[in-house]
């Protein structure tokens, strides 16, 4: 029961994301490939250099079936029926939130299960949550969005943050999972509800002519 | 005689490649070192990417020797004659699709030899064949040409695609490799004569100010 | 003592890196997790892709403790006080020829521990002192600096060098290591004090519509 949920969560999370990836090529004016590229980039990526940098090689994300099938049926969704995505938009923050939640919490818990220590576990659960905007973001030559004031990377910290700590005081499992979970999903979707971005540094003085760079 | 063959092939499209990168780092007014980075990064990153996913550790651009010569050969040709080497542009053209289609079929013989499943295989296959031009593209700060309308990564996977499944009828290595080079290089060719290009998506509407982003 | 200077060394390099790519994502106008990204990946990227290449996995960068504070504190350090950071301009390039010098022998010295050949640690050295700053001028969507005219990855490459042929000459490591230091931080310092330069491609056609791409 709790494993069908988890493989759905992050099948779920997958999806989302490949679409957040195809919808990014889409509006590049990508072709079909460069859409599907960035729309399995966009789903995949945080997991493999997770993966990677773990040694889990090969990555899941390579070796497993359904990790390349969902990211292709995603971008031949986006490229087909586009228009209709858009007007989800709502809801793909959503279940991008969703996703975020998810890929956060179950990269941390692979962290820890290949006996990484607590703080790296929590930055590569973390970094299994962005690091699929980032790498979409990179491919279309844009400075990743989650660099630039939103609590979005903050929001996966917390639900890795809260899975190492419930790990560390020996939660079962089962508990630590939902609290992650739960934690990056609400501080995340309040975050989109209610504005809340992180501080940008002090404006430079306007002579400055690297300011402008 | 067939091993001579796949080596001199192989360090053709070396050179071919990172000669493509050394002509990008020229055309961004590159230094004489970042032309040489250029060249190595369009020549290897494909089979480093590769290696890396497989677990072939450390990988064989960074220890043989001539997967390091190479590039800096063709760097220091690109550097000094590059008004000849645009001229030949037809030519380095039909040899850029000769060595996508070698890369493309001795990444796939490569991961299938690591036990990678078919799928995975013939995308890592791609990968290697496609890999070298997006991290070319990605150091000069622009959206990767792959992703862009072109029958190139497509080839490339045809290429794949005809290995992977003449090794699981479990034909002869030498029938399989010749087929699927003649394959990618024949698909790639065409479209290069005919003008084939995959579609892209609808035209988004012109009131939607995002799509001149 | 050797060891207490090595370590001081290494973490001042990464202290130096972090700050410089604190102040790129600064200039950018990111966040503070945007900022914070920037100081980790400039201070940690040339180890950790060395670290996945020799297979040292999990990456020091990422399992020791040092590596991820340190970056932290030059993060702050840049988003609260960048005004004073800019004003020590100076003294930063100085740190930088330091990092880089320590970064550059460390790197070849762990690759060949991990027995690569001559001619790849050299390049993994050079690899593991430019990289922080190849994937900070990438994270901003950025042609990366080290590729653009300076005698910058040269020195790294001539500190590796220095310590590539010590080794194979059976030099005594702590000498080897000294003389890579100097090598390196004598010839980044003697650029930047004269203003050495490495060649440009010559000029092309103004009638190119390329070359202004």
């Amino acid at each position: 029961m709790v494993v069908t949920l988890t493989i759905a969560l992050d099948l779920g999370g997958t999806f989302v994301f490949a679409l957040s990836g195809a919808m990014a090529g889409i509006k590049r004016r990508l072709d079909l490939f460069g859409v599907l590229v960035l729309s399995f980039a966009a789903a995949t990526s945080g997991g493999i250099a997770r993966d990677m940098l773990i040694g889990a090689i090969p990555p899941a994300s390579i070796s497993d079936w359904r990790y390349i099938a969902i990211p292709v049926l995603a971008g031949l969704v986006a490229f087909y029926w586009h228009p209709i995505v858009d007007r989800l938009h709502a809801w793909v923050l959503v279940l991008d939130a969703a996703g975020l939640s998810l890929f956060a919490v179950s990269g941390t818990l692979k962290a820890l299960a290949f006996h990484l220590g607590p703080v790296s576990a929590a930055l590569l659960g973390m970094a299994t949550g962005i690091g699929g905007g980032v790498v979409r973001d990179l491919l279309i030559a844009q400075i990743p969005t989650v660099l630039k004031g939103d609590i979005y990377a903050v929001a996966a910290l917390a639900g890795a943050g809260v899975v190492v700590v419930g790990k560390l005081l020996q939660f079962p499992v089962h508990f630590v999972t939902a609290a992650g979970l739960v934690s990056c999903f609400v501080l995340r979707f309040a975050a989109i509800q209610r504005g809340w971005r992180l501080p940008k540094p002090v404006q430079p003085r306007r002579e400055d002519p690297r300011s402008g760079r």
